[in-house]
């Protein structure tokens, strides 16, 4: 029998899609002849259509971003503690979409999608998409539910950067922007974390140069080490201590190659679920729009510039102990947003876990971001 | 025509061999029945016989700390900078030892050695071995060379575990002991990169079960993949930053997965040349001995009475922007170190270089070293 569905859940969802068949020109210089967006919604858009609250995913996100799927599914989507009735992005007040990114591979289209007038797959055809490509693909959803002008867009990681570049290239369409353990651009060494990633997937033999679907085979060796090596960016030395230790599995060292210690189950596990659930060309392309986000770049590398023509409203979070993008680059971003004497919220959650900590349901931080979504303004 | 050789370099040496066929019980259970061990003098060792240091390697080292293997040679030794006449470690005082590690692969029985009575190489039947069983095979050298008691025994990172566990286990056979960018155990985090590493290795169709040169090949992909994660951990962000930036190979982004930033054409170059010069099985059982190091689990975790045997002074030192062993990590020994009375000088040395820094010649750590090595007393 399935199991009763917490009251503050938004319930049974069903992946929406939508097909638009108007080209979508790329910062590639490649044009897209037609794309789909796999799309969830939650709650409902009011008669004024000002409720509207856009959730931009991060690297390995998608869609369903809260409620089941199943009647008898245990696992909610991925930001079900904060989207829900009564929850910090409250349901029962705004209509909430999330979309999978184009490239991605969860009903949007990417990799994995056949090529229009063929038979084939894109796999590694697939376009490099940027943030940029993200925020027009969503833009255009935007206009197909009747959302001019978003009450808030909100995001964390990738996600967050996706929110700035939203207020940097429509302005006038977002009244809030909630950027969360985000950066203004890779670091040096989070883009050689990248790096290794994808080479850990394309030195699979079974790549294939990415066409290992028609190889019948997935580079799943690879992707299993570039989630392993992400796990570690993603949660700070304290909680893999606090929660890993040296604790050994058998209790005594074994002198062999076996899991020994704690830690290094958790890395196989984390690294063979994922290989089920993801593919290896969507990684591959969103590690690459990662490393290319960079708004400040055409203005001299001077950020305030390149936010010059924002004009949201923004609550920046960072969490103490993320050293993926830590404090410090959510501070870069609030430096360029008071620059140009935008209205900005900024908060540093005292957090030991790190870069993930986004995900979680932390006290203050949904406090944080409850008070803030309170005073975004809505019609009745 | 050979370069003429720096006047403060040891010039050319040459590699020695020692075969030892008294049997070595290891702390893993197995008995080797015989070894040899690869090292290098520079200097000479004084009548008294108490002038002798003994130099121990790291991760990726081997017995050529100093000096040229050949005449035309532009490659010197390891930590060259650091030894040699006049230099911090002054070769005309101080006759000097570096051999390398049981396991290892460049001259020292390991994998790649051939096993007694039969034709066949270890490879991943070569036993782990530990810190301890390193020093226990050191000791033997120790003895042959006539050194009852060593000056003073030095390392860094890895290196650094061995001269603790040389003073832990052979108190009346070190007089000093300097542990350069070490920690007293490894953190969760330091563990989990580790396992990455592994698993690069091990997942690598070319393995073999690590009977790999058998099959006539090598597990390339995965070694080039444990040196890119090692090189990330060795260099901090802003060093990273500082070298490589966010600089585009061709000026511009290319949509493509070659080399676009300078990092991954850097970390690209690290990895390659690794698998030059080095074994996997090899680095295999290395990263287990860091990840099994660990004086004070045998005490309850309480490394004060792990080191309550230590008799010699010690010089720690670390980096400020080391995150593989941190600062933090360096005064958890001085701490212990101190609780036992011992005589202990700490320097912390502000460098932005990360964990290589050990290797780097950084001015004023130089400068601690030979002011440390000054007082070290050795007889006319």
């Amino acid at each position: 029998m399935p199991e009763p569905k917490p009251a503050d859940s938004v319930g049974l969802v069903v992946p929406q899609f939508r097909h638009f068949d108007e080209p979508l020109a790329l910062d590639c210089g490649v044009t897209l002849p037609a794309y789909d967006l796999c799309y969830e919604t939650y709650g409902a858009l009011n008669a004024a259509g000002d409720n509207a609250v856009l959730v931009c995913h991060a690297l390995s996100g998608d869609a369903h971003a809260a409620g089941y799927h199943e009647e008898d599914s245990r696992k909610p989507g991925w930001w079900d503690n904060c989207i829900g009735p009564g929850k910090p992005l409250d349901t029962n007040r705004f209509f909430v979409v999330c979309a999978n990114n184009l490239g991605g591979c969860n009903g949007s289209t990417g990799p994995l999608a056949v090529k229009p007038h063929s038979e084939k797959r894109y796999g590694p055809d697939f376009p490099i998409v940027t943030v940029r490509d993200w925020v027009r693909s969503q833009v255009r959803l935007a206009d197909v539910l009747g959302v001019k002008q978003w009450a808030a867009v909100m995001g964390g990681s990738l996600g967050g950067m996706q929110v700035l570049q939203w207020t940097i290239d429509f302005p006038d369409r977002v009244r809030h922007a909630v950027v969360i353990a985000a950066a203004p651009r890779l670091s040096t060494q989070n883009i050689a974390f990248n790096e290794v990633a994808r080479q850990a997937i394309r030195s699979d033999p079974e790549f294939h140069d990415g066409h290992y679907v028609e190889h019948g085979v997935m580079p799943e060796r690879g992707l299993r080490l570039a989630r392993m090596v992400g796990h570690i960016t993603y949660l700070s030395d304290d909680v893999l201590h606090a929660k890993f230790g040296r604790e050994l599995r058998d209790g005594k060292i074994n002198f062999n190659f076996g899991v020994e210690f704690q830690i290094e189950s958790y890395l196989r596990y984390q690294g063979e679920s994922f290989v089920n659930r993801f593919d290896a060309n969507t990684y591959l392309l969103m590690t690459k729009s990662l490393d290319y986000f960079d708004p400040a770049a055409e203005y001299g590398d001077d950020l305030t510039r390149a936010l010059a023509s924002c004009q949201a409203s923004y609550l920046v979070i960072s969490f103490s102990s993320d050293w993926r993008f830590s404090p410090k680059r959510s501070r870069e971003i609030v430096r360029a947003l008071l620059d140009n004497d935008l209205d900005v919220s900024y908060v540093d959650i005292e957090s030991e876990l790190g870069h993930d900590s986004f995900l979680l349901p932390i006290a203050q931080y949904h406090e944080v971001l409850r008070a803030y979504f309170d005073r975004v303004r809505t019609s009745p």
